[in-house]
């Protein structure tokens, strides 16, 4: 994985956790509102979907367009279309 | 927020932070591949959704199917909307 | 389902069901550019979720709201959370 | 595009087309059920998604998988990163 990409992938996993602990928190408290925590829950998976972003984004360049080259990109391909649909 | 669902939130985000604190440890790794990155961001993913599918149900069934009741449909009907389009 | 919400439901999928013949007759070029078409099945994919928030605000006052009053909440709410989750 | 990719896209977004067609006829009817609206609606989606899906393969191959070749990965790895996110 190229680095610039690694490295920004773990920074932003890495303030998601963050977040994600003081939603396990929220939760100690009987009285927390459903719809805060729902809230919450969407933050972190946005922070998510960036992370992922940056992800595929150093993949693409560093795996998929060089694939042809490499003579692999049908195996290349297929991977990223399962990786892709994964959830 | 329902005690039985807030404590079954409360259990999957706990999890699911442990799941992230292993990715960001993989991405200690300058020789970790891409798709396998990405593939434990969407596993996670998946856990929040499942988190997220709880605190709902708790909801609907605490705020929302009470809400005629209570007299504040239109308010409780317009915050559910919002937060299910939030991400 | 409440007028005002079929009507306006009615009236969106219309559109998109026009979109989307466009979209069939933009394939029947052979030099028709992948990216112009995946952009314009997305655009068609936001207008259905248009539509379907236009659906649920409508399920969600006219039979989510007054479960409780008349006592079916928890079916209401299990058939919601299965349409929900549905894709 | 490639041709096997473009005519099986063709086929699933005209299916797609006549099944929005007969929601759209579903709501003429004052008693149809928002739920089972919701449900055809988000079936029309899960088609969409296919022959999205179908494009985005035949895409990599295409132009993707072959860009460091022709040089132009830059632009290529950013359009497709813009029109992942679109929607």
């Amino acid at each position: 994985m190229p680095q610039a990409e690694r490295l920004a992938a773990r920074r932003r996993l890495s303030v998601a956790q963050g977040h994600l602990q003081s939603i396990v928190k929220m939760l100690d408290d009987p009285e927390v509102y459903c719809m805060d925590v729902l809230r919450q829950i969407k933050a972190v998976q946005g922070a998510l979907d960036g992370a992922g972003s940056v992800v595929l984004r150093g993949h693409l360049h560093a795996h998929v367009a060089t694939a042809s080259e490499r003579g692999d990109s049908a195996e290349i391909v297929e991977e990223l279309m399962q990786a892709l649909k994964y959830r």
